[in-house]
């Protein structure tokens, strides 16, 4: 049947690199984009590092925090103000923070002089997470919310998409293609685990998908991050995962640090702890050195 | 690990039900939630059908289709005005949808009448549709877009809510309860589709998940519909799983007709044309009876 | 890259029918396979059912249990004596089975005058279970040992292939053509869940994939049954499934059925009781004659 | 309900390392099983690479590759003798194999002072495979076919036994346990890509689980093996998804190498050349330098 031709399935043909994301696709075989984002280059020799906790449980913490993984060579500090929740009965411990946890946010920035990555969640607060954070963050949850994704876009930030966790990578740069038609260039994919039917433990959710580093490389110019923290919910799995992510080619790592993770406010099973944070840090240099001639310390 | 016991994984866990979905859980074994619609009862012995084109392409059409679909028993006409795309490059047929779309709408409402159920994607036109359509239907995508189902909860309009093709039936029933927490007590779940490892022609995407339907049965009192048009996007496979969704217990089915489905603007895979639609609400209607003492033509 | 057109990638592409199934696809629209086995016909208009306890663990049961679903309308005997397990540690009740467990199926089916069908596990015991089972089952793990498929095959006797968990419809399509290469044409599929990121309760594994029923049923000529109780693993959905799997258009149906499921030997949570039973096979009968004029009951 | 407890779902609880698999699991946190296998350590600080072409097309060819990988450090010459396919329907090129090519197998072993790994495809040939491969491998489709497992875990050999693409962690240690109560403990586990929803390209088929090395570690004290080459079937994502292999802990990786790929008898998309393959060797000695102080290159 001739019109079955023109409706290609859920994975990416040829035809689909022309038609469907001209922008996110590479022009050339070594087309890649480099930018800066607060005097950090993406794109380049130097592979970003984003860590901090899950979520922003108080000022002290957070600049703690923030001391602690800058002195380690962390090129941004995370941690999630507004979050979205699968449910809607959160602990009185997601109330305080939203525009509190982003004043302590800015505190710190200002504070220890580290720039901030941060999740925005919907349009009303787009203003408000925009003058704060260096980098919108657009959550595994929003990833094919098209308005806004287009209202993220149309403020210049630069933007880290998350995959989501059912999402191919068609999906994922159909969602990148809305951006970037609004001529906002500053775009970074995050690879954040996707829903198999095999997660290993009963209590992991998804599966870290590093395949789809060099698959996404070999079509579009823009960066891929890995984030292994959420991905494998599991702490003894984050740094084997971190250090394979470099060694598949990504451009970025996000990692989950906090002081004591076992008392996280939230997720307490995937943190790493400062001492493994920093030792994480040099083997991730050391692994960006072997495989690819770049660095993740400078 | 004692913290481990606290983080179930990606399926429902009998403490679930009662922490993370009280509202949308059953409080009985035969707690079923029983509302009308535009003069239709869901949760009753009558099964609704909701059936029309993908696209609304034309008042003409559409106006024909609504005819057609009234007169095999159709208790409400679908079709879509807004629509979400994976891309953002839209043939010029889908610009002149939207609010045109909605137009005509109702102008097949009101000639044919005819309820409509139509999807609504973005906030700023929530009113809109919510003047025209008897249900706002909330697509796969925006299943987690939390803020955008508040503000559909809160019109007070009776809602669909398609389950995420990457979603477990945790997740949906978690999204369900954004919606119910404010109390907004017509809401209509539906499934159309999941992605798996395996679709079986090259050019399909997902998987009707009808192992849901009782699952979700189980588990919650709100009634469970069926789209196997979007879920099969293969015109053969729909009448058998449409009949199979109502043996599995759906407490609705919605499908794609077009007159002449290999030239319909969308998707011409997929919908069945008017004699097949007839056929098959005749077919619904003798499996209803059998398996559940139910109908569809009333 | 012309190489890759000539590498479809895991769903069946229009090529593949010709070229890789060539004795399992149609010859034309309306091709169907009939034949019959111990009296039974399948591919006609009865749908035969297949019924029993997941192990034999007694004679006295197996005898009870067979003249049970006889009275109900049962067409086969179903019931396991070698079992495949997933770890090699079994209960001492496992291995009173297995040669025991196949003279007591002969003892049931002499005594109560009902075919038989188990399962074979290896090819050393082919032929004791040639003697006394009516059809060779193949469970989901052999599904791709080639050699034992060849060596089914040419016992000449009625083989059902169950489909693996993990395989596509393009796999177990190919594994049904390794049997009839062989000649033998009482070819019997089975689909029996799969595994998908998706089973909805935390106890259970593999989802039933109806799809795959209309699905096979466009490319094949041979019979496809369905097993909705290994796939569920749940009982409370296992009659809506085997309703949903005849609406779908199978062309049988196989389920576990003991006298006390909370005690059965082995998987206690997905057999039916005699009372469920019997009037399940009341409600296929009255889908099948709804759906597709087709019956269970004589 | 209580009995609901006792029936873990696909993933591994804690319960189940004790009951299920005591052989295979680890008897403290850093308990990890060395053993040497033609002069080859496994387990231990050299990671062990297996080189190869898929198929064993000629006896110059084999001894030409062998001598290349040898040359470029590989500790094992890998080659398919006897191959199971999806289809019955194989070229000519296939039945010159088998015996020949295990023989060819043996020339390059002798001539070039390698040694070999190759597939054991059904009971009969395991003592011609024996007599020639150091390793027996058993294939994906194997995985579960316990008589099978039995039979090659009593020859007292080496096995390399590859993870199916639809089985859990919890089902391949499963398998794994079946082996090590035949008193055999020189078992290697390896990984080679999983049935998921997303495979990126719509010529691939699996995704390289690179999660499961750091599960699978956490359990069991047996090396895992990573194959990048069939997970990806796709070149150019071979190389970097072999450095994460390394990056992730894995304790060996097996590669397809063949002098001129588009023209390789099987799976021409898939291997990489020898200018490659020998850049690999070393950029995967650099990264197991800087990641686990471990080595490639002795």
């Amino acid at each position: 049947m001739n019109l079955e031709n023109k409706f290609p399935g859920k994975d990416i043909s040829p035809d689909d690199i022309l038609t469907k994301f001209p922008l996110a696709a590479k022009k050339s075989l070594n087309h890649k984009t480099k930018f800066m984002v607060a005097g950090v280059e993406f794109g380049g020799d130097t592979i970003p590092v984003f860590a901090g906790p899950n979520m922003v449980e108080s000022q002290d913490l957070i600049i703690d925090i923030a001391k602690n993984v800058k002195a380690s060579g962390a090129h941004f500090l995370r941690g999630g103000a507004f979050k979205p929740l699968t449910f809607p009965y959160r602990s009185p411990k997601y109330n305080e923070t939203r525009e509190q946890g982003l004043a302590w946010l800015a505190d710190a920035k200002r504070e220890v002089g580290i720039p901030i990555i941060t999740e925005v969640m919907e349009e009303k607060y787009i203003d408000a997470v925009a003058e704060v954070s260096d980098i919108l963050q657009i959550g595994t949850r929003n990833m094919q919310n098209f308005p806004f994704l287009t209202a993220c876009a149309r403020t210049g930030k630069p933007i880290m998409l998350k995959r989501h966790y059912g999402a191919s990578l068609r999906d994922w740069l159909g969602a990148a293609e809305y951006i970037l038609i609004e001529g906002n260039e500053k775009l970074i994919l995050c690879e954040r685990g996707i829903s198999t039917p095999h997660t290993h433990r009963s209590t992991s959710r998804f599966l870290l998908d590093l395949q789809v580093i060099p698959a996404a490389q070999e079509i579009t110019h823009l960066p891929v991050v890995v984030d292994p923290s959420h991905a494998t919910f599991w702490r003894p799995w984050v740094a084997p995962m971190a250090l394979a992510g470099i060694a598949s080619g990504a451009d970025g790592v996000m990692l989950e640090v906090h002081p004591d993770p076992q008392n996280a406010a939230v997720d307490p099973l995937q943190p790493i702890d400062y001492a493994e944070f920093q030792n994480l840090m040099k083997k991730m240099d050391n692994v960006a050195k072997a495989s690819y001639s770049r660095n993740v310390l400078k």
